[in-house]
């Protein structure tokens, strides 16, 4: 079976949803554990006013900081977040819109065409002049809207061909609230592939909660489809501000069990990462909760 | 879609996996919540051995007690727990055995075939005289066996067919330390159906555990194969003292929220069952653990 992609998420989308602050040097100890646990990929902050995610008001200082290894990428809301990224040569950038009409307006303040066209211009600054670099466009509450409910998959299409439209290299399919089932995302799923086609498959990543549980059997559903990239967050940190009753992400340690034992190697080691978010969690209050972390830790105690 | 069978097995291979004695009012309080919270189908106790199993040593003072509505079911190990169950007119029982040899022995120090030759005399006492009655046979360590490894799906289908010779009514097939993929699922669940036909299906129920974050996804990878009938726990309650490591089973409350997310009414209402387990958790003293039981008091403690 062909590898898969993991995105892990907890330094940005997971320390922006708990609510302490976590100092500097913990986080980059989080990220380093992250990194020598064998993830490639990470998204590492966000360039959003300090005033609205305090918890990542550090962004800057973080940046130039982090450790050697995974290709790091930073969420970028607007072009005043890009001109705060370029200036510490972030070469790879997320921007961030919705699936959902009454989830933006809560949550930026603007319409869905608002924020396309705001990422026009991010996307154009951010690719001129010519050089490496990577945007990556996030569609959130791709299944239900906790305002407005259910969301039809047509209007996924339409926020992904509109990304796609911009030039974006991929975009992360957002269960923003974690409530979706299998079957959604099976339909879902098959939606993207009739309207793009299987050459789609590398440009999708889907990014799943775990509210009610169903994490874990999305991503399967999702990779019974052919789909290979998957967002996750270290110990299940996170959440959604926006989204009244939201839990955790789905689970990095979960995730890496499941590959691991469908036989798609990831090149992780899930005891070294099962550890990776022991000091966070103890300065949020907690402790872990991912099956798999809770698992492989006992394990580990064992010997 | 058609319906969904579940079967409740909190009261026994929950509590009996959980180190504290609980009251038996606390005990009759628990079921009659999961009766209450429409739960149709309770394993409500096992007629083993106060010795080896403290924890479920009342079982003759709590039959007899139970609320009426559901249907009730024991466990039996053994001719001596028969009679005791006869004693008590119960009408619905379970034999124990496992695909594994080595866990056997540890279990029950039996070889399979023993356990095979000993349920024969058990369900031929049970029938006899002719009268309405009903028998389960578990197959667990059905993926893997925490002392010899993973488990050749034949042998499964061998121990199936041996329960199958003995009339049992259902087989349930149990990952009872909680490793399994759903990909090791679709596996064993093809095995099945090519081995036994479609006819099979009523008789086959899937048994997860959570350990490792799987279970969800491995009833989901069931039911896309046409199965229609999973054990599971409220709040997630038990796990296996025979297994090293393992941990709780798949919890009622995420089965219930995925199945009703898919469309199939289950008559179950999860915010009542979601509070089922409150006063057996207190008894433990545990918190909630299971997601859906997390996101439904959340719920319900909001709004």
């Amino acid at each position: 079976m062909s590898g898969v992609r993991i995105v892990e998420v907890g330094p940005r989308d997971g320390l922006q949803n708990e609510s302490a602050l976590i100092p500097l040097d913990v986080k980059l100890r989080f990220v380093r554990s992250l990194a020598d646990a064998g993830l490639k990929e990470i998204e590492a902050t966000s360039f959003v006013s300090p005033k609205w995610v305090p918890q990542l008001g550090d962004a800057a200082e973080l940046w130039p900081k982090l450790p050697e290894g995974p290709l790091y990428s930073a969420l970028v809301p607007n072009l005043k977040g890009l001109e705060r990224a370029l200036d510490l040569d972030v070469q790879r950038i997320a921007v961030f819109t919705a699936a959902s009409e009454s989830f933006t307006k809560a949550n930026v303040n603007m319409t869905i065409a608002e924020t396309i066209d705001q990422f026009r211009l991010v996307i154009a600054r951010f690719r001129h002049p010519c050089r490496p670099n990577w945007a990556r466009g996030y569609v959130s509450t791709a299944f239900e809207c906790p305002y407005e409910g259910r969301i039809n998959p047509k209007k996924v299409l339409e926020v992904c061909e509109a990304l796609i439209g911009l030039g974006v290299d991929e975009i992360s399919i957002g269960d923003t609230i974690g409530v979706a089932s299998p079957a959604e995302v099976r339909v879902l799923g098959r939606e993207i592939l009739a309207a793009f086609g299987n050459q789609i498959i590398p440009k999708i990543t889907w990014h799943f909660h775990d509210t009610w549980g169903t994490g874990l059997a999305n991503l399967s559903a999702a990779l019974d489809l052919g789909f290979r990239s998957f967002d996750s967050s270290a110990g299940g940190l996170g959440g959604c501000p926006y989204a009244p009753g939201a839990g955790g992400n789905l689970a990095t340690e979960d995730v890496i069990y499941l590959l691991e034992r469908t036989g798609i190697s990831t090149g992780v080691d899930l005891d070294s990462l099962s550890r990776a978010t022991e000091e966070v969690l103890a300065c949020v209050g907690r402790s872990p909760a991912a099956k798999s972390q809770i698992a492989s830790l006992g394990r580990s105690s064992v010997g």
